[in-house]
């Protein structure tokens, strides 16, 4: 890396106590250096929307350090990279371009993406003079803005990658969005936040869970790889979730320290922190056994939740009571505004169960199986439901309410 | 009108000290007689949302009149109504259907509007019994709801026609589209918050202003009309054209009475009360002289105002600085933010001139231009500026700003 008027290269490791595979570049520019801050670029509209909207998603909506509002301009080296990096996950992709003077530059993400967004569909030039003023230029249109030092933005944590693991873009946003809905989003207990990855015998199984539910997806891996445990924030996934194009043909490589996570794609990595501390013991929670079996139509039970949930007001926790006897599921809601009752037909192994349940977790859970028929199995009104299919490669475990059978 | 449990029908005027065009029919059905209100429907769930989504635009936001929340299924004759009202606004649509047993009732808009939105696409049997209890049921999914008496129901009041005119269903949504944006929103000036409806010579005038601003469309009618001036409230024209299919062929009946308008197209009828009070001598303000005159491209124009804008946050009143000059128009804005210029080709008559807009003003009017090119009439930096075409079938008055040309 080189780039012009670099003066210094710090470089130290903000984990003095942890192993040495996390270690910080930090470039120092002084700017003091006359005509140091300058810099050109010219790149088309597309690319830099493009780019900006991957980098905006680690763009913090509130903070103390005005400088994290800000997307990072880098064209010190040969190609143009932009960065944002909320200090818990970071985000940098690399955009066509052409570089006419090195340089970078920081300029607040919200504004910059507006222009760039609002601009006509043609070059836009990018010129930032010494005092940081940033002109951007696109046809016979001028915007004039201030920058702000890019010495002062945190460049994203270099990961030295001990081992990684590879699967497609539509596999990793399809499993971040059967599993997310089911992660707590209070802050009270922070594993709950996040997401357990956890790599066994080159099985990737994928936990979240509230108190309330646990949804679990497993995917084989094709390349040989270490166990592994991690525990990766909610916020990333959903994040990584919306650049990911979905494709199956694309690869995504994931990599890992004890401390971080690393998702590359494209030409864009994602940096997370992980969420330290002893995921839950799950498998403790989960069995086989079961005392009632029903095979369901999921779109027959799914729309017959969604349309018992009219009659339940937000924040009131009115339950759907499932009467499963031979043949026939009979589902029923009572709140203020009135009642509802459905039937369904099933397929029943063993025997009759009355069970009650918060309709948004069977809404949830039923959503993301992809599966024209589930499988549910129960053992009592007290015990979970599982909703699984025969090679587990999906399990969601519904704890059930309490209710008044009269 | 007949139905099955009529006691008696009174009718009367509700406007004793108006002319007697406006009478209002209450059929009021006395509750005590033993069966009179059961009602047995059958209809099609695409017939009954299509229905239901029409009327629920007069269904009031906030009421004291919970009856008013209401929508009220009529099925006392042989046609199946809908209808909502919330006093200024009342709408009644026709959907087919199949009556088993004539009746009436009221449910609750929102929570109605919702279950026959999520009920399986098929047919809906709706039942009431004498309590009010109102089942509705489609295959096996079955809704409990209390009703209300649809005799507390204010039905619309019946409009003795004195004239109409016809215009077709595109031309009115259009019209209104074009005008909408320049009523007032506060409640300060009641004639500001409507639109004329002016018909003179066969042509009718539609005029919205809100005090810096003036927008006026100008159609010509097919058919003889005696000359007419009305205040529509801006409310009935945007919920109207929110009804409005949009379609060329399709034509809308709009009949007038003094205090009412009513709105009549495909199975529907749309009443609404009138602003009363003389509107805004506006023929004073319009004037034909000018001493620049711009001819410009409309998009460019448009583009370049709606960019100059995000350097302007919300509340924030700068001006957009428009600098005409020879061939050239420059416009500035400049901000905390940062400021931006640039230049649009234009072909000039007259003298130069510097003038500042509120720029959402500009983008409104530019907006609902259909024309590729746009013609601006100055005459100085405090006068307003005109955009019209030279048939003035549109006429956009703009006041212009003060603004430090330093």
């Amino acid at each position: 890396m080189t780039a012009r008027g670099l003066k210094g290269v710090f470089l130290f490791s903000t984990a003095p106590n942890k192993k040495k595979t996390e270690i910080f570049y930090i470039f120092i520019y002084l700017r003091r250096r006359k005509g140091v801050i300058h810099m050109k670029i010219i790149c088309s509209k597309s690319n830099l929307v493009k780019g900006v909207s991957i980098v905006s998603k680690a763009v913090p909506s509130k903070t103390t350090m005005p400088i994290l509002e800000c997307i990072l301009i880098d064209a010190t080296a040969d190609i143009i990279k932009l960065t944002a990096n909320d200090m818990e996950l970071g985000i940098q992709t690399e955009i066509e371009g052409e570089i006419t003077e090195r340089g970078m530059i920081a300029i607040d993400a919200r504004i910059f993406s507006e222009i760039v967004r609002k601009l006509p569909d043609s070059d836009i030039v990018i010129e930032t003079d010494a005092n940081l003023q940033t002109v951007i230029t696109c046809e016979k249109a001028k915007f004039d803005l201030s920058g702000k030092p890019g010495e002062e933005f945190s460049y994203l944590p270099i990961i030295e990658k001990e081992e990684s693991i590879e699967i497609s873009q539509f596999t990793l946003k399809e499993v971040i969005r059967q599993t997310i809905f089911s992660i707590a989003d209070t802050e009270s207990n922070k594993l709950m936040t996040g997401e357990l990855f956890e790599i066994k015998d080159n099985i990737l199984r994928v936990v979240s869970l509230d108190g309330h539910r646990i949804s679990i997806r497993k995917i084989e891996l094709k390349n040989e790889v270490a166990d592994k445990k991690l525990v990766v924030p909610g916020k990333t996934l959903t994040e990584v979730s919306k650049i990911l194009s979905g494709e199956a043909e694309s690869m995504v490589n994931i990599s890992y320290t004890n401390n971080h996570i690393v998702f590359e794609f494209d030409n864009t990595i994602v940096v997370s922190r992980l969420i330290e501390g002893e995921y839950f013991k799950i498998d403790q929670m989960l069995s086989s056994d079961y005392e009632t079996k029903v095979r369901i139509n999921k779109k027959e039970l799914l729309n017959c939740i969604d349309r018992a949930t009219l009659l339940v007001k937000e924040g009131d926790k009115k339950p759907i009571i499932i009467n499963i006897g031979d043949e026939i599921m009979e589902l029923k809601i009572k709140s203020q505004i009135g009642s509802m009752n459905e039937e369904i037909m099933i397929e029943k192994e063993g025997k009759d169960l009355l069970i009650g349940f918060n309709p948004k977790f069977l809404i949830d859970a039923l959503r993301v199986i992809d599966d024209e028929e589930a499988t549910l199995y129960l053992m009592n009104a007290k015990a979970p439901c599982f909703i699984k299919d025969d090679a587990e490669s999906y399990i969601y475990l519904i704890l059930p309410v309490n209710f008044n059978a009269a």
